[in-house]
């Protein structure tokens, strides 16, 4: 996958946290300084990878094994990749996307580890490529969890197995900041809407300015 | 995946070469003669390959690349695999499929070698078992594509690229029993069903009396 010239940042954190929002104003202020952006989300983002997320998410919980499941969403982000992230790279363009590899590790991993390994196996075979740039956005459980449970929908499969779910998905979320400490930026998502903005759209000017991760 | 007490027979072939239906003559043959039989196809085969299916088969050729398309075709193995084949094999069945991971391996891997690496690295990660017995039925390639052709349906797109086309898929088949020389079988498909029908009778036999495949 060739990686161009442009620079990919991922959005990651529980439902709730806000990513979505910030995401999209992160896209708006960008665009708003002249900057070509793609803003893009996952499970999706390309025209095939929304047909297999529409199989991954519609139906029971049980339809698929964990193991089915990775090799989906593997399938979608594949999909995604080539169709739409590793063209507007290509194109200098700056890439920002709702969620992306480290979501899999987080959610497919979290009660076995040994899923964690096929996530990273998998991901190592078929994507390779990393975010330049990771913003977890980070927020007390309880707050992120009644502002997921508020907004409903049909993608509450992990939400509304409580505040326990909650704070496991934090924790492993800040786990991954650990393990890939010059990729992940913990943002402190309790703060209003607009410090949260201002903060990652500092973090990601300095990013753009030096063409790595401003400390 | 457990292995199980059972015996898995996979029929391989070219298009028109007649693999279909000597799978359903030999499992009517065997249910008469008192086994219990699962019949099944690839790809599909359970309840979510099927639909993984008809996305690969929908839609125009260059929908899925390549690799996104072997991915989708891991992830309905994987399921049919779960679901039908391991349990079938376990209860002590005897399992009859229509295609399976060689198929992948021939027609993925037949433009590009890096390709059926992939196959088979996804395969050893995803899948691990093959069948205790392959039997590939070989035929004439111009007799072959002139039955696929006038058979016709939606998923001919590899048999419309012609005879050329077909003499690869033949000869990467017979590669295949080469490399797989205790497993792959090499049937004769140019004499008529009832004789392939009864040689084929002739070695399932012989091998579910002895455990292994008649030499």
């Amino acid at each position: 996958m060739t990686q161009g010239s442009g620079f990919f940042i991922s959005f990651e954190g529980a439902d709730g946290s806000g990513k979505s929002t910030q995401a999209r104003r992160l896209a708006d202020s960008l665009r708003a300084a002249g900057h070509e952006v793609v803003l893009t989300r996952e499970p999706g983002g390309s025209e095939g990878a929304e047909q297999i997320r529409a199989l991954l998410l519609e139906g029971e919980s049980e339809r698929w094994s964990p193991e089915t499941e990775i090799l989906l969403f593997t399938a979608a982000r594949r999909d995604h990749m080539e169709r739409v992230i590793a063209p507007a790279l290509k194109a200098g363009k700056l890439v920002i996307c709702d969620r992306f590899a480290d979501s899999t590790r987080v959610y497919q991993g979290l009660d076995r580890a040994d899923l964690r390994v096929l996530v990273d196996q998998l991901h190592a075979l078929m994507i390779g490529r990393e975010p330049d740039l990771t913003l977890l956005i980070d927020m007390d459980p309880e707050q992120a969890l009644a502002r997921a449970l508020a907004r409903g929908g049909a993608e509450a499969r992990f939400e509304n197995r409580g505040s326990t779910m909650q704070k496991r998905i934090r924790a492993a979320f800040l786990a991954l900041a650990d393990e890939f400490p010059a990729r992940v930026r913990r943002i402190d998502g309790n703060h209003p809407p607009e410090a949260v903005a201002s903060e990652i759209r500092g973090l990601i000017e300095g990013a753009l300015a030096t063409g790595t991760p401003r400390t």
